[in-house]
This record gives C-alpha cells, sequence and structure tokens, in this order.
C-alpha cells in the first residue's frame, strides 16, 4: 500500500492495517521468547479494535492512563487493567475507582504516602480489591520515588487497605538518540532494587513493570515480569529516529495534500506547504529530532514549521518539488498525540478503505 | 475569580467569562478607534457562544481556517466569512464551498495560479458567488506570493470566474521576541505594495487583511482594512512572554492537580508533578518560551517538560512546594491547540461554573 485511497479527504489518519497486525504480533512474540508479559499501553490508540488484537496475540491486559480510558475499555470488554499514573484519588475518582473494581481486576500507580493514604480515605472498603504498584524513578524524573523510598509508601498502601502487588516505571529517559540500551539498565537496576527491598520488607511481589517502546525488546526478564510498550503498533518518527523502527513498520500516516509550492528566492526557502498542521499530528518535537515529522516517500524532505493547518517542508536541491495537489504520507513524531486529534481514522488494506474506527477513549483526560 | 470550582474535576478548561468578555470589548474598541474593521480568527476558540459575543461587539465577520470551521459557524447563523487559507479544492471540496457560498458571504484565499484555476475549474459557475483574497508572504515565509506576484495570480482568479476582492497576509513572524514591531511594518510594506500594484492592474481592491494578535494593535489604518486576531479572547503564556497581555488578561487556564511532589536530591530536581499534560495544554513550544506554559499564581515557577499527562513543574528555591492534592491553573502557551482537545469547556463567573460550551468546530480540519 504506497498510495492514498481517492474517496480520503485530507487532512486525515490511516491505519496500514498489515502493518499494524505485524507490529503487533512481532511485539508478542518477541516478548513471549523472552517470558516477559506484554500489557501493552492503551493511550497510544485509545481504539477497542487494536485492544482486542493485542490481547488476541497473547497481551495479558492493558495499561491506561486515565480513569477515563479505564471505563472505555472496561465498557470494551477489557477484563484486567492498570492504571499507571500516581492518581490522585478525591469523592468523585473513588466513586469511579469502586464501579470498576466491580467488574474489572484493576490496578493503579502511586508514589507518595500522602497520595495512597487519601486513595484509602476515599476508598474504604473498596480498596480491598484493587492492587497497587509503586512507581519507581529509574532516571526519569517525573514521577516516582527512588527505590530505597518503595517500602514506605508500600507499607502506607497496606496499611490503608490495598493489596500492594509490586512495582512499576516509565523509564522515558529511554527516548532520546542512544539512550534506550541506558535506560534499559537502569530501568532493570531500579526495579530490581525496589524488589528486592520489598521483599526483604515481607511484601509478595508478583508484579515488576516496565517498559516502553524504545526499551520494551531490550528489557530481560531477570527481574521484570511485564512490559508496557504503547507506540510499536504504529511506529513514528520520533521511534524511527530513535532506531528502533524501520518505514516499514510505520503504520499510521497522515494523509496530506500539497497547497502551497515555493521554489524560493535570496530570501524564503524552497518549499511545499502540506494542509496537516499540529491540529492534526500533534506539535511535540524533542530536541533531538530533525523536524516536525517525517515524509513516507520522501525521507530527506524536513518539515521545520508547523502552523496549526500547515506544515513548511523544506525540499532537497537534488529533487523536483512535488506538484499542487499532490497527496503526501506523513508520519507524526508522536503518534498518541495525533490519534487523540480524530473522531476517528481510516483503516486501509489493499490500498483501500476498508473501515473506520472511532477513537473511543479520545480526549478522556480524567 | 482565583480558585477553581469544586465541582470541577482535574484536568479541565476554563474560561472566565468577565475577563473574556473585556479582552473582546477592549480589542473591538481599539480597532474601531484606528477605523479598521475587525475579522476575528475563530479556529482559537471554535466555539459560537464566543463568535456571537465578538460579532455583538462590532465584528465584521469571522474568519476560519478550513471548510469544515466554515460548515459549522454558518450554522450557528454567521452570515459572513473568510476562509483565510490557500485552499486545493477537489470536486468534494467544491461542492462544500458551493453550498456554503448559498447561505452565507464566503471568500476564501489562494496563492498560486495553478490552486485557483484548479479550484476555478471545480466550482464553474460557482466561483462567481465566491471572493479570492490573494495571500502575499509578508516575512513569515509559509505560504503567500511576494507582493510583485499577486497581478498574476488575481488575474487567474479573475479568469476563473472568482471576484478578486483584495489581499491578506499573515505575519506569523511576529511570534517572537521583539518582532511584533518588525512584523507589523513589513505587513504593511507588502500589502500596501501588493495592493498598488493590483490597482495598478485595474483592479477594486476593498479588502485589504492582516493580523494576528501580537500585531493587530499595532496595526495602523493606511492601508490595511481590517484584522484576524483570534488568541485575543483567551490570551495564553506565549502572549504573556511576548508581552503582548498581562496576566489580568487571561481568560483561559486548565485546572489540575499536584499529582506529585519531590523535594528533590542530588540526582532529580526539586518538582511537582501535575496532570494536566500535552493532551490537554497542547505540546507547543516555540524555542523562545521559558517553559510548556506558566502556572497563574507562581509566575516564577517553569513546566519543564510536559508527558501527555505530565507536567514537570520545576519550582523555586525560596517557595514552599504546593501539597499534593493542591490545584493549580496552568496557562497553556498556545491556547488555540489547547481548546481543539476538549468537547466542551468550563465557563466560571464568580468563582462557580455558570455554563459548559461545547467546541463545536474541534477536530474539523479540513
Amino acid at each position: 500500500m504506497n498510495s492514498i485511497p481517492d474517496d480520503l479527504d485530507t487532512p486525515d489518519i490511516m491505519v496500514d492495517l498489515d502493518v499494524l497486525r505485524r507490529n503487533i504480533d512481532r511485539m508478542a512474540t518477541a516478548l513471549r521468547a523472552k517470558g516477559l508479559r506484554l500489557r501493552p499501553h492503551a493511550k497510544t490508540h485509545k481504539m477497542p479494535e487494536i485492544a482486542e488484537l493485542q490481547l488476541a496475540a497473547g497481551a495479558v491486559g492493558l495499561t491506561v492512563a486515565t480513569i477515563g480510558e479505564a471505563e472505555v475499555f472496561a465498557d470494551h470488554g477489557a477484563a484486567d487493567l492498570f492504571i499507571a499514573y500516581p492518581l490522585w484519588v478525591g469523592p468523585r475518582q473513588a466513586e469511579r475507582l469502586r464501579r470498576l473494581s466491580t467488574r474489572v481486576r484493576i490496578a493503579i500507580g502511586t508514589d507518595s504516602v500522602e497520595a495512597v493514604e487519601a486513595a484509602g480515605r476515599q476508598l474504604g472498603d473498596a480498596a480491598g480489591d484493587i492492587e497497587i504498584l509503586v512507581e519507581i524513578d529509574s532516571g526519569h524524573h517525573r514521577s516516582g520515588v527512588r527505590p530505597a523510598a518503595a517500602v514506605a509508601v508500600a507499607r502506607a498502601a497496606a496499611a490503608a487497605g490495598f493489596r500492594v502487588a509490586g512495582v512499576f516505571t516509565f523509564p522515558g529517559h529511554g527516548y532520546a538518540p542512544g539512550m534506550p540500551e541506558k535506560a534499559t539498565q537502569e530501568e532493570e537496576q531500579a526495579l530490581g532494587h525496589a524488589t528486592e527491598l520489598l521483599g526483604a520488607a515481607g511484601f509478595d511481589v508478583t508484579r515488576v513493570s516496565g517498559g516502553s517502546t524504545p526499551t520494551a525488546e531490550l528489557a530481560g526478564a531477570s527481574v521484570i515480569t511485564e512490559v508496557r510498550p504503547g507506540v510499536y503498533v504504529f511506529g513514528d518518527a520520533q521511534q524511527l529516529e530513535l532506531g528502533r523502527c524501520a518505514m516499514a513498520d510505520i503504520a499510521l500516516t497522515v494523509a496530506a495534500t500539497v497547497v502551497g509550492r515555493h521554489e524560493g528566492d535570496d530570501t524564503a526557502p524552497r518549499r511545499v506547504v502540506l494542509d496537516a498542521g499540529s491540529k492534526v499530528l500533534g506539535g511535540d518535537r524533542p530536541a533531538w529530532a530533525t523536524g516536525y515529522g517525517r515524509l513516507m516517500d520522501h525521507p530527506e524532505a524536513r518539515i521545520t514549521a508547523l502552523s496549526e493547518h500547515h506544515a513548511t517542508v523544506l525540499w532537497p536541491d537534488g529533487g523536483g518539488l512535488p506538484a499542487l495537489g499532490e497527496r503526501l504520507r506523513v508520519i507524526p513524531n508522536h503518534v498518541c498525540v495525533a490519534v487523540n486529534l480524530v473522531d476517528d481514522l481510516a483503516v486501509v488494506s489493499g490500498g483501500k478503505v476498508v473501515d473506520r474506527w472511532l477513537v473511543a477513549a479520545r480526549g478522556r483526560n480524567g
């Protein structure tokens, strides 16, 4: 499939069904071979159809980021959900967690004594139906406690009535060139250390959860029991530039039209302008990225500026500029934020649109 | 209004109705005093309620970015719309424009002979019901032709059956420190030059359209007849850091909860983590910005990292860290992309939620 179906208007998001299935199977097979459980992060796709493919390929359950995402996937039949987030639980969040706990196996994250005590007070007896994983900071320095502080948090969780199941981390510092290997090592060290301390303190640690797309396939099964990659289903320009996927692994692209074509002069660069901007690609651009996304069929071109409805694409001197009206496939930098910008997307196979899938959990931020 | 109403869950977007009304009136008054027409860009808010307030304050019509936005505002009673975008018009776009032209006054942008000829072929006789504004590049180097090329595009538009009404530009290079004044000057020069050339070629130029929030209030009425600011209704962290608005002018904030609180040590910084990430704030961060947004009540704090559901906020050494569970107001960097991330938002007045408005044109990218 190398073209954009005629019946699609631009901009629109397309998922190549065959590449998607291949990505799902490859990750499942790789992790099975290592004895690692796969609990994919559904925030990437927010779509029940993709969750079903992941579960059918052997995923043990789903990871989500919010109570709202958990509700959507529970409504669509998911049975085992981990909200990998240090939730602050007020009365309304407690009521929603209580309802979830009656119909699915549910685990939540925490990284402080205060937050888990507050959650316990709000949940009361229902805390006993919810598993806790203590979040560990393995080097990303966002959420999480250092391993040495994990026991205090776990004891507070147990005292609040939760069942302490284990620990988790997000090795987000793996998202930089040359960093996936280092982040994987630090993840294993931090989780290993925390697991050892919790074991020594008498906790039965059954879940040691790590991983991200850049690190999941590098992780060993020595300490870690499960990984939570998300982006691997689609791939994106970040993974491409990190060397964690190839062009052939890209399952999601934004169909765009050339609306501007400028040969350039001494004051303005040679460029085309596409009708896909930050409101469909997302505005993420890490400092190490070469642009705001990549073009699937023109690897030398660079998106040097992004407005809400314009991508400005500098074109290499050698190649002729594409024609006005030509349609090009754009690979977003960060696919999780792109998917969250559309109500539904086109499922493509054999060059045709075979379905449209709703982004059922779009916008479920809380 | 300095607090977050208790009945709001986080993250959620709040609009302060009183500040919003004040911003709308101030811009309308300032432009009226200069004899400039105001055609606010509705892509910022995408909400009919706000469009009504703008029109009631004297706006001559609305600017939109896409045919989809035009359809939404036409459905809600707008009568005069300018799609300020170099549209590529295929058969389906032509049909939608034709339908729009039967019920509202509609103008579209173009910046090439090829695109306007193609649009004319698709529209046939309906082209006569659509006005054309030729887009001029005044220094932003995104879309638009240099003034010297405007006559050729205008002649092609006229030959294709459109009514050529004038010229427009987006002085987007004004979005950088120290640049609003320079961009305003270049905008006036470029529009003035193009207007002169079109007049000499026999065109009756009645619409000379410029402006953006950083430059609108700086524009003179010498050449320009109308301006198209968008962000001024809400303000945002970009405008704040450009010195184009004050904290007291900020009408839109994201209500967020402190979910992580870390005093820091020799390996990790002193910080709090908020539950508002790029999926509600948007990921825009120009190189000159001090972070990924600002905190309304803590001007010294800086959002140094943004994940999808976490804002990592470094805290100045002097001040005590806010408590876990405390609720803080975050000012997005770029309000247009934040609004597009939610289905609806809370309208607040006197410290209470007085309404919820639908973001009616959310996601209407095409």
